[in-house]
């Protein structure tokens, strides 16, 4: 079995250890993973979502505290608030901080961020073996996710990070803007990984700004006696095996995080509906075949089935590894149920 | 009173310690930093010399040590081992990466080092005001020293600080050579500091990779309408000021760091009068007014008066700031002596 998944952050880690969790030691994970939130901050590549994956695969993320390495201090953030450099609300730790030294110095050898990610995981060694799990970034350009937003009554742009950390999305959201796409096209190894794979799962991840940003990564142009290559979401449309997802919503609130201030942008309610809504019905155009949603939610089935959805209720919540595994169990499920 | 000194790192830092501790609050210190060590780590801009006399000027140097921060740790630097990244035989403390941090994060900005370097040192507030003592990279550009050594049978090429740090110079040096140095010039603060000192002084640092780096940095080539602007060798030889400097040699051995071996390459002894000799006599087309040596070298006095240089016995041993205090005054009375 080979699984795609498309995921963000936090949690899609959750999912995709849980996935881990369900399947063999033969079977094969793909993560393509959210790179909109990349940016450099004091000279140095931070990848948020491909760390916080990386980190929980690796059994080394801090659980407690949601986000960074476990174990971690600040250090070095400290020095750099002396020397007045950085954002003062965004945490570099130590450890992390190693993680993106090390990403940079590779990155500026010239090695794409595909092969730098390789060579990151590979120092975890067995985490990432059995099944063998790989993280491929979405895209191997600088594509970053920028904000127009009104805040005190001005209306500026910022990075995805700043909107979201510094200003916990509390400045309005007027658009969310993929600088850079243009020149940018979706990585190799993202898309050879949902080319070649038995099924694609959307992690509940941020519908917008995680699984949003990966699918708006447009394919690269026909070149002389090549066909195009598609873009992700186009990719997922044209899949041949069936496209599952699991709702990061339920009830009128996201499982965490701030989906509801990024649905809005669109003209989206907050609900697990809605949001596969957004994704849209392979049949009319979108790319879903499955949605799980929470049990709570389980009156929005007819509507979904109704719209062409193979929608299922489950318990969303991982709470850990085993609500995980079950949580991926059921997705598997859902797929296997739309492939016969 | 305004002193130029020109320094390597941790001797050096003594010493200018001393002559801070021997002006008053009045006068102004600039001491232009040998940058030949510098070098590209990890992505990182590190510059061992200017940090070594940062760090003991602010007071925050690990004295026992003899290098880098006090109460240092090493947290970043063990995660980049994991990753494989870096010259496992440097250290990169965790205090210490967040002046590397910062420092690159400036320079990428477009900000030449100079202007960096006054950034960094603004931190330390009060440290760097009475008497105002300002660090002047020797160049804003990067001129590194790399060494041509032969190491078990094979002739290769390090950078300096391999050579230093990784073989303890034990790779039998042919020759150094100031990698980019054809590019480059003196820097613009260092040519104003040295123009408008009172006394020019020649710290106890290496004559050849610390101060003799300096001292190569070549003028500026004349631009229509404007007279060329001197290399620092240059501007030495034509001060209407008095120029005094200390040996870093006691007896056959260097007060500390590997002379011997950067002395033998240019074919000189490993001596006080050695080391006055490679710098040379103003009146014989070298640069030094006056020279101080250990009361152990005394012998080498008349020689050295023969050969145009004042020069006299005085404790050189720098153990405390008295000690370090009682030195620089001893230069600046010998300067006053050649003054008068």
């Amino acid at each position: 079995m080979r699984a795609a998944v498309i995921a963000g952050g936090v949690g899609g880690a959750k999912f995709v250890k849980g996935l881990r969790a369900a399947l063999g030691p033969e079977d094969r994970i793909s993560v393509v993973v959210n790179t909109g939130d990349d940016m450099w901050l004091t000279g140095l590549r931070v990848c948020p979502d491909l760390d916080s994956m990386m980190y929980a695969l690796a059994g080394m993320n801090d659980a407690e505290r949601g986000w960074g390495r476990e174990g971690e201090s600040e250090r070095v953030s400290a020095e750099l608030a002396e020397y007045g450099v950085g954002w003062p609300w965004f945490t570099l730790g130590d450890l992390d901080l190693g993680t993106h030294i090390a990403r940079t110095a590779m990155l500026q050898e010239g090695m794409p961020l595909s092969e730098v990610t390789d060579r990151l995981c590979a120092r975890w060694g067995e985490a990432f073996r059995a099944p063998r799990t790989r993280l491929l970034p979405a895209t191997d350009q600088e594509v970053e996710t920028w904000v127009t937003a009104e805040e005190d009554g001005q209306v500026t742009e910022m990075h995805f990070e700043e909107w979201w950390v510094r200003t916990r999305a509390s400045a309005r959201a007027q658009r969310f803007v993929q600088r850079g796409v243009e020149q940018a096209g979706a990585g190799p190894g993202a898309r050879e990984a949902l080319a070649e794979a038995d099924v694609i799962l959307l992690a509940p991840s941020n519908p917008v700004v995680s699984i949003g940003t990966v699918l708006g990564l447009p394919g690269v142009g026909e070149r002389p006696g090549l066909p195009g290559i598609p873009g992700i979401g186009e990719a997922l449309r044209e899949a041949a095996v069936p496209v599952v997802g699991v709702s990061p919503i339920i009830g009128t609130a996201p499982v965490q995080g701030m989906a509801r201030q990024c649905l809005e942008v669109l003209g989206y309610d907050c609900s697990a509906a809605a949001a596969a809504q957004a994704y849209g019905a392979r049949a009319g155009g979108g790319l879903l075949d499955g949605w799980l949603l929470a049990e709570e939610d389980a009156a929005a089935l007819p509507a979904l089935e109704g719209a062409g959805i193979r929608a299922r209720a489950a318990p969303l919540r991982m709470r850990d590894e085993t609500t995980s595994r079950r949580l991926a169990q059921d997705a598997l499920e859902l797929a296997a149920a739309i492939s016969s």
